[in-house]
Order: structure tokens, then C-alpha cells, then sequence
């Protein structure tokens, strides 16, 4: 199993905070120590850090924890390995280039006997059962439009009947973006908070820090963080009810049932 | 116009000494300020870092610096923009997959009105002719088989006439990998040097620093290095002629023809 976390925002905004936080779980406050990884969405560009060393001992994630790289969307990953050896190759947020856009996964959960089913043009590089599904999934949204991003709600409807059918072979938490939205799955466990103005101070659940928001902000900014379980301790998070998918653009959650 | 870096070895090697001075010419022994990135491939997965600062003045390339991380293939460019502005979507290198491998791409030269022929699936981010030069390729590549890896000889044959044909635009110095091999084809500007034993010292261009490989190598390594200018000044390296296409594999020069 391995823990997930997700920034999107109407401005660019740093998630050294958040990160500071979910790294430590990747060997000191939590057991994910089979490596991490995270993706940085600026504008419809994305760059991504990865390493096999535990989140809390990796230089890598000393470099991100210490250097506020500002973005629209973020999606992060630490890794328990269960399924698919401790290698790079392993090692999430996986990334594909679909629509002329570049689209960043992230899967939390086991998928048991889950088999590749489509054989190209995406295909895993990998071991895992999540690159697997990650690959599927592509390949399905592809035949919605093989050239041109095709409406949000046939995007969501086709993200929603994969989650759906995934989740026939285990669990299935999804993080996934385009740079643009956020698209979450909770099989099991995800929540998530939109903080904006007025903007307040949060503390930490796995490190005693705390930030005042409101000295880093101005009254329009709005940012919804997604993780596995809540990064802080004093802020009211709302839990994802089993099997529900939600959308968020510009740190808003989007209706689209 | 931009300048180029690749390693090609039989064992994982850091490319730690050549990266020093090679960064150097990212603003400080010359003008390629606008960004620049690096690819290592660690067995079949390969990890990235992309800045838009100038390699010479970036924390990231600092940590690539500092950092020893060990691979057998690996390439890097930094960047003077000419086509496409300056940032992060048109920061080389370029990353694809193809046939569940990672295919990693860098380019320098201008390719004058070219145009990118191919709709999908590989689609560019960016604005730059370079990308779009990729994509291209890497269509054609997947004509050969759109679902496994063909033949060396089939993959030469694609990449030496796409070469050819692309250098019409302007000037195609490229190197490309896919974690295997280091095809790298000059227009203009590349030379190479293949360290094996007995090794030396080097010393670098671009910095007075020196290294005795024979402290940090065994008999058997074997170590190809390609850049667009020579890295160091007491070694021989071999000039590319024009339009050549050379092919590396394990530390040796494969020959295709």
C-alpha cells in the first residue's frame, strides 16, 4: 500500500508545507519506505522527481522540500512496495504524454491477478499492477478521441466506468491529472480540504510545524490538497465517500453528475 | 542553439565530473542560460530533472551535481532558446514511450519552418521545432511495429533517414536513447571519446578540475562519452563527420552500415 497527496489551485502556489508533512510518513511517522516520488504542473508543462530511497532519508526530497517549486497541480507518491519490486521503474507518479498533454497517476491500493488489457499505444515499462491500469486507462480515453481532448464530461464519465471495473480487483485510489484538473477515485481512503480566504493557520500531524496561510496569500487564491489520510491536525477535512470520483479545477470542486 | 551531453557505459556510472563542466557552459564559460535538463537511465526506468534556470546557477543542477547517481545511459542539453520561449514545456530533454520503453531525446540546431507531419499518437507539449521533430520520429518508428521492439537494424535504418530528411529543415545534431543504446547524429557538431583501460587522468575545459579514472574504474568498464564540444583538454576525441549517424552500445561504437 502506499500513501497519496494532491495540490490544485487557482494561482501557483508551493506545496513544501503539505510535502514537509507526507514525507515524513515515507520511514519516520509511517512505514512507506520503498521510495516516492512527486510531479509538478507548471502551466501545461510538468517535471517530475523520483527516487528509490525512503521520502524522509532522500536528497531528492530534501532538494523539493527546500526549493518552493510554484505550480497549478501537484500529485505525490510514497511508496510499501506490495506489487512489483523496489526499482525506479516501480517508483510513482508515472507519467504519459496523451492529447498533447502530459498525464501525471498515482494509485494507492492492490490490484490482484489485474492484467494489461489493451496492447498499445500505451504500455507499462514496469512491473506494477498500478503502471498496468495507468496504461489501460490511457488507451480507453484515447478511443474517446485519438487527437483532440474530447469534453470533460466524457472524460469523467470514462475515468468514472475504469475506477468502477478496477475496482473489481482490489483497491482502487486514484490521483490523475492533465495539468488542468485533478481527478480523484477513493476506493478506501481519501480526503481533502479547499483552504481559501479567510486564510488561517494549520499544524502539521507529522511534524510540529504550523504556517499562517493568510501571510502567503491574497483574498482570491483558493487550493485543495488531496491525501490519503489529513496532513494536518487543527483543519476540517472532508473523507471521500467509497467509490466516489471527484474533479477539481482552480482549487474548486466541480460538479459533474 | 543549444549544446549536447550523452554517456553510453557497460557498467552504471556517474557522470558527476563530465556534468561539472558541462554545466558550466550554462552561463558562465558560455551562453546557454535558458534552461537546461538531464535524463539517467537505471536499468530500463529512466528519471529526469529539468530546470529553466541556467544549469550554471540552478539548485537542481547542483544536486545532479552532488549527487552520484549511477546509470548506464544518460543525456543532458543545455539550452540558448532560438524557437519556442523560455520555459519549462520547452526544456529538453524530451521523454516518450515506446514499446514500454523509455525513449529519451535531445536536440541541437534550428529546424527552420519545420512542421510537425504526424497527428498521433505522439503529440508535442511545447512550441519548440525540436519536440515536434521527436513526435515525428517516434511515429515513424512505431510504424515499424506499433506494439514490439524491431530490429537494431530496422530502428537504424528509420532514425538514419528521418535524419536525413529532418536535417533538410537546418541542423539535426541528435542523440536519442531508449535506456539500450545512444544513437547520436551530427550535422554540425558532436565528437565522442570511449574511456577504457588503461585509464587516465582528465582533466576538464570548462573548469580546472581533474580526475584519475583508474582510482574509480576495473579493468573491464567501459565508458562512451558524446558531447557537442570536447569536455576535456588532454584527451583525443574523435570529430563526427557530417551527417553521420553513430550508434552506442555497453561503451562501444556499433557498426551498421
Amino acid at each position: 500500500m502506499c500513501q497519496l497527496l494532491a495540490m490544485n489551485c487557482n494561482t501557483p502556489t508551493d506545496i513544501c508545507f503539505s510535502f514537509e508533512g507526507f514525507a515524513q510518513r515515507g520511514g519516520l511517522t509511517d512505514e512507506h519506505n520503498d521510495g516516492w516520488g512527486i510531479s509538478f504542473f507548471e502551466e501545461s508543462a510538468c517535471r517530475s522527481f523520483h527516487d528509490t530511497l525512503p521520502a524522509a532519508k532522500s536528497p531528492i526530497a530534501k532538494l523539493v522540500k527546500d526549493y518552493p517549486i510554484k505550480a497549478f497541480n501537484v500529485i505525490a507518491h510514497i511508496r510499501m512496495a506490495t506489487i512489483g519490486a523496489v526499482e525506479l521503474k516501480n517508483t510513482q507518479p508515472y507519467i504519459r504524454e496523451l492529447w498533447g498533454q502530459q498525464w501525471v497517476y498515482a494509485h494507492n491500493g492492490d490490484l490482484w491477478d489485474y492484467k494489461f488489457t489493451h496492447s498499445s499505444p500505451a504500455q507499462p515499462i514496469g512491473t506494477s499492477d498500478s503502471e498496468a491500469a495507468f496504461c489501460d486507462l490511457l488507451n480507453e480515453l484515447r478511443k474517446l478521441n485519438p487527437v483532440e481532448e474530447p469534453e470533460l464530461k466524457q472524460i469523467y464519465n470514462c475515468i468514472k466506468a475504469f475506477s468502477e471495473n478496477t475496482a473489481k480487483f482490489g483497491t482502487f485510489n486514484l490521483l490523475l491529472s492533465n495539468g488542468k484538473y485533478i481527478f480523484a477515485h477513493c476506493t478506501t481512503d481519501l480526503c481533502y480540504i479547499i483552504r481559501k480566504a479567510p486564510f488561517s493557520e494549520a499544524h502539521l500531524s507529522d511534524k510540529d510545524i504550523s504556517i499562517n496561510f493568510s501571510e502567503h496569500t491574497t483574498q482570491k487564491d483558493r487550493v485543495a490538497i488531496i491525501a490519503t489520510k489529513p496532513l494536518t491536525d487543527n483543519e476540517q477535512w472532508t473523507v471521500f465517500e467509497k467509490g466516489q470520483l471527484l474533479v477539481f479545477e482552480n482549487g474548486e470542486l466541480l460538479d459533474l453528475d
